[in-house]
């Protein structure tokens, strides 16, 4: 599939944190034409140097995607959007909600006003969540699955969502969304508990302290590699029959949060488990149990997660070790 | 139900437009203590002479909802929110997403936070509507059909009316939403083609011009008077079974849009009925045939509608003959 991608003009936005970089760099080294779109928001998780080593040019605009101004003339060239920027952290969207709405909605109809002005009919891939479902009513979650968010990023994540498929009918922007579950891997923000549990479990096996799990442990994820990720996105972009669908990306490989922590640990070779009750300000956002079905990505994309949660965190604990000073 | 509310501090935002002006105006007249947020934006339905011949002090703040300075005080003293502050307009919402976005979601975020901050504990009504459901995939539409918005603006009616769930959820408002289907009666905006088909139909009747649909005007709608959404309004704030509860409100009788403009010019005793082709724009925001279905709100708030459809245009038709140069 990445021969596909030579020479094709792709726009990444979000291009400088944990997915959108991976994305960068694997359409780099397939000799795409390449520029990110970053706004560096201090709390996010982009970084200039998560592009080091790049197997090709990348071009970088350090903006706000809905900053006509700064991102116009690169959404003009582009022919295929990764639409990635964006506030991920769900505790800190309960904490600056405004914020939250103002990055995940507001700049992303600006983002997509742009394309509309432009007349684009690039491909657009817009990166959404899981956390626009909440408390799964069955499991696995599918996308007939009602949508209920429990927290401010859910509805701003879906309000995105929602207005890349209206734009999608309406403007031939060929649009779709990408629902994605727990994902893990090299170049994601650690120093700080706001981007999920995954990188607060590496963070904490890493410098030997306890891994901290709520309750017994027992709700099961489903979790991503992002090389698996940045697979489903460029699949998603070469498909005629995305435009205008969403995808739940999940894994079948579910695992409990215990079990997660314990094969963190193990394969860092440093640092335990702990269990503690739940803290009051994360139970009131907790969703239980999640996995998603992702047998509609299979069907119309033929993709499927490669890389086992074991096989996955070995190579994170890998690039941690050789890189973690610029991740703390 | 009215005596209930006397000597009661209500806020009703949107409080000088169709809608919040009849609750404005009935509160007062039950005795409440009303206290009206509108912004005035000029192309919305606001007018301070929708509050002429109240028979009670309404108090008025021009500001937007979400300004924190100029609504923070009424907001404490709020025993009861009518939230009902917005840009109605689905053509407008396309025309101009960002600012649909900004005063629907934004805004109402805004004033949230203001209630979030001050601890607020009141009973907060929001009124949604049924645009948030798109093409209906069944009929009558009941709270458990998939939401899938067809236009922004009910993308972004769909973003506050969650954001009040949770913020009832999580921080104590006692929030609830309303989600109506199509409304008329006094007091709404007759002097552009902004605010919805029945506006359009009643002033184009009073003219004694031609009241244009589209196709064979065979698609369904359930038409509200708006004396029984004021009082399913009130219910709603008097039901301690509400708070956290959705409530699609329609009604049974269900017309064409064929049979709603000629009674719209029987009533009105001039105009007529033309039929012309979908033209494009409004095509592809059109939903077909739409009809809710109301039995939560009959089974929890004991509310059905009580004004036929002749009942209520022949009042309505009444109304605008007194008062038609304030609402051309």
């Amino acid at each position: 599939m990445l021969p596909s991608f030579a020479g094709r003009r792709c726009l990444v936005t979000g291009g400088l944190g944990f997915i959108g970089s991976n994305v960068a760099l694997t359409l780099a080294a397939a000799g795409a034409d390449v520029t990110v779109v970053d706004a560096l928001v201090p709390t996010h998780g982009g970084d200039r140097r998560n592009l080091d080593g790049a197997e090709g040019p990348i071009a970088v605009i350090e903006a706000d995607v809905g900053d006509a101004g700064a991102v116009r003339d690169a959404a003009a060239e582009a022919e295929i959007v990764f639409n990635l920027a964006g506030q991920v952290s769900h505790v800190d969207s309960m904490a600056r909600p405004r914020f939250d709405l103002e990055v995940n909605a507001a700049s992303q109809l600006g983002f997509l006003e742009i394309l509309r002005e432009l007349g684009s009919e690039a491909v657009v891939v817009y990166t959404s969540t899981r956390q626009i479902f909440g408390h799964p009513r069955y499991l696995p979650v599918d996308e007939e699955h009602p949508v209920s968010p429990v927290d401010v990023n859910g509805i701003s994540k879906w309000a995105a969502e929602q207005l890349h498929l209206l734009y999608a009918e309406l403007y031939g922007i060929r649009g779709s969304s990408v629902r994605l579950t727990n994902v893990y891997g090299p170049r994601q923000r650690l120093r700080d508990d706001l981007q999920g549990f995954l990188p607060i479990f590496v963070r904490r096996a890493l410098a030997g302290e306890p891994i901290t799990v709520f309750g017994d442990g027992a709700q099961e994820r489903d979790c991503l590699y992002v090389d698996d990720v940045v697979e489903c996105l460029l699949l998603t972009a070469r498909s005629a029959e995305a435009p205008g669908e969403v995808f739940n990306v999940g894994n079948d490989e579910h695992l409990s949060l215990r079990t997660i922590a314990d094969a963190i640990v193990t394969a860092a070779g440093s640092g335990s488990v702990e269990s503690v009750p739940w803290p009051h300000d994360r139970d009131a956002i907790d969703i239980g149990s999640y996995f998603g079905d992702s047998s509609k990505a299979k069907r119309l994309l033929g993709w499927e997660p490669r890389t086992s949660f074991d096989e996955g965190i070995a190579k994170t604990i890998e690039f941690y070790r050789s890189n973690l000073s610029r991740y703390l």
